[in-house]
C-alpha cells in the first residue's frame, strides 16, 4: 500500500497539518512572538538549502550569507520589528566544504548585520550531504503590530517596490535562454542580478508608517513580505484576514524595461525572493505614505468576499489561474 | 593546489574560527544570552542530521522528536534556565518522506514539551536530500548563572548521573557485535536503549542547587552538559575556566553491571548523548547537594595548572590519550 508522502500532500497542506501541533498556530504569521514584561520579542527562522534555494554557480558564498540574513530581517520587518537584536546560525556542511567558502559566507552575514543591525549570538554546525543554512533572527516588536490577519475590507493594498527582478536575476545567473523575440535590456539584467544576489530591505518603512499615521489608535496593520512572490503574499493576507483582494494591474509598478507578455507577468507575480512588503492601510494613511515614500505604490484594495485574489480587469484573471501548485 | 577543507581543519578548529566572527564569542558557552530589561533570555540551537546523528533503523521518529527537544533543554539547563518558553523547529525533509514520519516526530516533540515545559512557537520546512531537524529553544535565565568559564581551582567536580549508557544503547540498536568474552546483562541493555532513545534531564537540579547554597553571593557556577561525552565536558570546563581537572576514577558512578576494561572506559568517557550536567562547586555546597540528591556524585576537583583533564591515579592516564580526534 502506498503511504502518503510530503510530495503527495504538497507544501501548503503540510504547513496546515504542522500548524495543528502548535497552540497558537504561528505558521499563519511571518514571525513568532515571545512576550516578556517590557518588550515583546519577534523570532523568525528561515533556511536556505543547496540545490533547492542556491548553488555555487549562481551565487557566491558572500552574497548567500547576505541574502540569508536579509530574508530573515524581511520577515522581522513585516511583523513590525523596530530593531534587530541578533541571529543564531545553524549550518549543515559536507566535510569537503572549503574553509574559504565558510569564511566568505560569514563575511556576507556580518556585512548584512552591519548594514541592518544585530550581531551573531551563537549557533551550531553539523556534517551533512548538502549545504544548508538555517538562521533564527530576533527583533523587538515596535508599537505597530504588523500581522497577516489584520487587513480589513475597504483598505488600500500597497507594496514597497517592484517585483519580478529577483526571478529574472536568478534566470540570468542560471543562463536560462530567454525567448528569441525578447531583447532584454542590459541595465535590467544587471539590476536583476543585483536584486537576486544582494536583496535589500527598507528599515525606514516603520518610521514612515508612524510619521504618516493620522489616528494613534490604529496599531494593527495587515502586512507580510513577498519572499514567496507577490501573488502568494496577497493570497496569504486575503486568507488570514478573511477578505478579497482586488488588484489593479495598471497600477502595478514595473521596471521601465520589463517586457510585456504572459510569461513576464508570471515571473512578476510568482517569482519570489523580492523581499518587498505587501500591506494594507485605510485610504488617508495610504495616500500620506505613498506621497512621502515614492517607492511605495497603491496596487488595489480589500473588499468583503471570498478570501482570494482577483484582478479589477477581468481579462487579466487568466493569469492567476496559472499559479504554480507548490509541490514539496 | 589543495584548498583547505573542513575535514582538514577538524571540528574544534572550525568552532574556534567561527567564534572570531562573533562579538562575544558565544561558542564558548552552551547558550546565547539575550538581555532585556527584566528577564534575560537563553537561546540554544541544536541540530540532528540523518545518517550522522540518527537513522530510521536505530530510533523511531517519535523518540527522535523527544530527543531533539531534550538535547536543547539540556543545554538550557546547563546555563541555568529556570523555565523553557518554547522552541522553533527548522525541518529539512526529502519529498519522499512519509507524512506519518513527520506526525510521529511532532508527537515526540510535544510529548517532551509537555514533560519539561514550553510550546512550539514556529518554524519552517524545506526540501533536502536527507532529513535534518534543527531546534532553537528559548529559556528564562534564573538567578544562578551556570557558565563554562566559571569553575575555580579548589572546587569539587560533580555529575548528575551515570555516563556511557547512551553509547551502549546506540551500539545495541545498531546491532554491533560485542566482544565474545563480555556477557552483557539484559537489564543493562534495555536500560541503555532507553537512555539512547528517550534521554531525560532533571529540571529539579536548579532548585536543589538553590536550596543547598550556603552563601547567597555565590551566583556564578562552572557548568556544561555532557552531550559530547563526559571527557569533552570536563575539557570544555577546564579550557574555558583556565584550570586543571583532576578526576578520581574510583569515584565515578557506573551501572552495577557495566563491564570492566579499556574499551568500556572509552565508551564511558567518550560516548556522548547522556545529557547529564558536569559542574563544580565549593566543597561545602558540593557536600550538601550530593547529600540531598543521591544521583549527584563528586568525581574530582579543579586545581591551578594547565587547562586539561588528568586522573588522580596516573595509571589511568593512558585512557585519555585515546581521546578520539574529532573529524568534521
Amino acid at each position: 500500500m502506498h503511504k502518503e508522502t510530503l510530495e503527495d500532500i504538497g507544501e501548503k497542506e503540510l504547513i496546515n497539518r504542522l500548524g495543528k501541533f502548535m497552540p497558537k498556530n504561528p505558521v499563519l504569521d511571518d514571525c513568532a512572538l515571545i512576550k516578556t514584561k517590557n518588550k515583546n520579542l519577534l523570532v523568525n527562522t528561515d533556511s536556505l538549502v543547496e540545490n533547492i534555494h542556491f548553488n555555487n554557480l549562481i551565487i557566491s558564498p558572500k552574497d548567500l550569507g547576505w541574502k540569508a540574513v536579509v530574508s530573515n530581517i524581511s520577515d522581522l520587518l513585516s511583523s513590525g520589528s523596530k530593531k534587530t537584536i541578533g541571529i543564531t546560525i545553524s549550518l549543515m556542511l559536507p566535510p569537503k566544504t572549503e574553509w574559504l567558502w565558510v569564511e566568505e559566507l560569514y563575511k556576507g552575514i556580518n556585512k548584512a548585520l552591519r548594514k541592518y543591525g544585530g550581531i551573531i549570538l551563537g549557533g551550531d554546525c553539523s556534517k551533512g550531504n548538502q549545504k544548508a543554512i538555517s538562521i533564527t533572527a530576533f527583533g523587538i516588536q515596535g508599537q505597530l503590530h504588523l500581522r497577516r490577519n489584520a487587513s480589513k475590507p475597504g483598505e488600500i493594498i500597497l507594496t514597497t517596490g517592484i517585483h519580478g527582478l529577483s526571478k529574472l536575476g536568478f534566470m540570468a545567473q542560471s543562463k536560462v535562454n530567454f525567448e528569441n523575440n525578447v531583447s532584454l535590456n542590459q541595465r535590467l539584467i544587471s539590476k536583476s542580478i543585483k536584486h537576486f544576489c544582494r536583496p535589500k530591505v527598507d528599515p525606514n518603512f516603520l518610521n514612515n508608517l508612524l510619521k504618516t499615521r493620522s489616528n494613534r489608535r490604529l496599531r494593527r496593520i495587515g502586512c507580510t513580505d513577498s519572499s514567496d512572490g507577490l501573488f502568494q503574499a496577497l493570497q496569504d493576507l486575503a486568507i488570514a484576514s478573511k477578505c478579497k483582494a482586488i488588484i489593479d494591474y495598471e497600477q502595478i509598478p514595473k521596471d521601465k524595461n520589463w517586457p510585456k507578455g504572459d510569461k513576464w507577468d508570471e515571473y512578476y507575480f510568482f517569482g519570489g525572493e523580492d523581499y518587498k512588503l505587501v500591506f494594507s492601510l485605510p485610504k488617508k494613511w495610504a495616500k500620506n505614505l505613498s506621497t512621502l515614500d515614492k517607492n511605495i505604490n497603491e496596487i488595489g484594495y480589500f473588499t468583503n468576499g471570498e478570501p482570494l485574489v482577483e484582478f479589477k480587469d477581468k481579462n487579466k484573471s487568466q493569469l492567476l489561474k496559472n499559479a504554480p501548485f507548490k509541490h514539496f
